[in-house]
């Protein structure tokens, strides 16, 4: 590991510091899936695995070493530091529900956020290989590859995402179906490789709920500069503290007519950093 | 192709033959997987592309050409010979709104039923390179390797499937909500794929509605030859003729537990072979 961007120290950009994180929770991920494996239920229901701390676990690991100033907020463990400049943003395994049914379709989310804005976000995908890659003011890139967002603006050829229907609560259910019965595909099931479908011109929209910064901060760098708009259900950007609920869309166009009907919900969204 | 099982003719075994016409479906679907494609809706709403009729056309030649004696049940042409001795089930693409949205989850169906029995079946996922077969009587692999299905005898402990809540109508909902209710986990967005993955052990249970024979008559062989069981939601075996409401589970335990449950729906099914 001697000549590895997780030994070197200050001097690398975030792009590839983030990159060799993700490189790191490939192996790690790979050795627990489709393996037996206990399974704990956290207090909001959430499902937890050795294979999200182990994963976790080295990420933090190897930011510290390298970046001791730098802060941390990942599901796992507690938060350091992220009122610092340089907050590092983990999920471990988002879509566990996903890594715990073999189905490939589970991420690592890396999120290297700079003064409040994600600067660069990593969709790493380790069953499948694939890794989607977006620095701020930069492109996206699938597997090496610029990627682009679809040019569909309307919403009747939109194909739209969610992850699950129980992600929705009240209000939020009713918006959510008013935009469903909109467009011309809904699916459930996709996780964070929705997001990675909508940056490479597949899917046109998500609409969520019920998220925690570490599930959507690294994927605003992601579909930004693949040409996309993500933002909350106010049309505001996302931070570390922002709501749980998150639209993205393949351009402007498509997200104001997203936004236009998800805005309809009048309960006012609870913090997503708690 | 003068010397592929497509183009001898008779002698060979039915198993043989579904593997030469999964592999003729491979590359036809890879073919227009993330390319840009035109979607027709069919009048029951479900999407169409040039994929599945390519897909669903070859297998149609190649059948009537080395078995013109056999009859064939096929999602988007009309049926010929099911009142033959044996006749072939083809679902071209399964999961067609996987496929037209980049989803590599989608998968191409074939089953061959003798004198109403599927002997074989296989779920082909070409954007993944898997491979379930499964004959009556005999094993199920995965890419050549047997696999079984999990010891899971609890609904607690049960990881249960579904592709979709829309699916579900009237007391069908219900009767779904009931068992997600009882388990230890609960997804959507499975297609084919969820059945895949309980023949390997990493699923536990499978309950839908709103099928048509195609999209379960594959299932039969990969799910029973497995360790599992599947019937309808009256515990009645699977055939050409069936409703479209399938459970599948990990072994007898846990499917009794679940017919329970899903008996309580009151409505009668309709035929989905129509």
């Amino acid at each position: 590991m001697l000549n590895s961007p997780l030994s070197a120290g200050a001097g690398l950009d975030l792009a590839a510091f983030a990159e060799a994180l993700a490189d790191r929770a490939r192996p790690l991920a790979l050795a627990h899936f489709r393996t037996p494996i206990g399974i704990e239920w956290k207090a909001d229901a959430s499902p937890v695995t050795i294979a999200d701390r182990a994963i976790e676990r080295a990420l933090r690991e190897a930011i510290a070493r390298c970046f001791p100033e730098h802060g941390i907020l990942g599901e796992e463990e507690a938060a350091v530091g992220i009122d610092r400049p340089v907050v590092w943003v983990i999920d471990p395994i988002d879509g566990t529900k996903s890594f715990i049914t073999g189905l490939p379709l589970f991420g690592t989310l890396i999120a290297a956020v700079v003064e409040g804005r994600p600067e660069v976000g990593i969709i790493e995908v380790p069953a499948l290989g694939d890794r989607w890659v977006g620095t701020a003011g930069g492109t996206t890139r699938l597997n090496g590859a610029p990627c682009r967002t679809s040019a569909v603006t309307r919403l009747k050829d939109a194909r739209l995402y969610a992850t699950a229907p129980d992600m929705f609560a009240g209000g939020e259910t009713t918006a959510f179906e008013a935009l469903a019965e909109q467009v011309g595909l809904r699916r459930f099931g996709g996780d964070c490789y929705a997001y990675g479908l909508l940056a490479s011109g597949h899917v046109d929209l998500v609409a969520e709920a019920s998220l925690k910064p570490y599930d959507f901060m690294a994927l605003v760098p992601v579909v930004e500069s693949a040409g996309g708009v993500i933002t909350d259900w106010t049309g505001a950007p996302l931070g570390i503290f922002s709501g749980g609920r998150v639209v993205a869309a393949a351009n402007a166009t498509l997200h104001a007519q997203a936004l236009d009907i998800l805005r309809s919900t009048s309960e006012p969204d609870g913090p997503g950093a708690g």
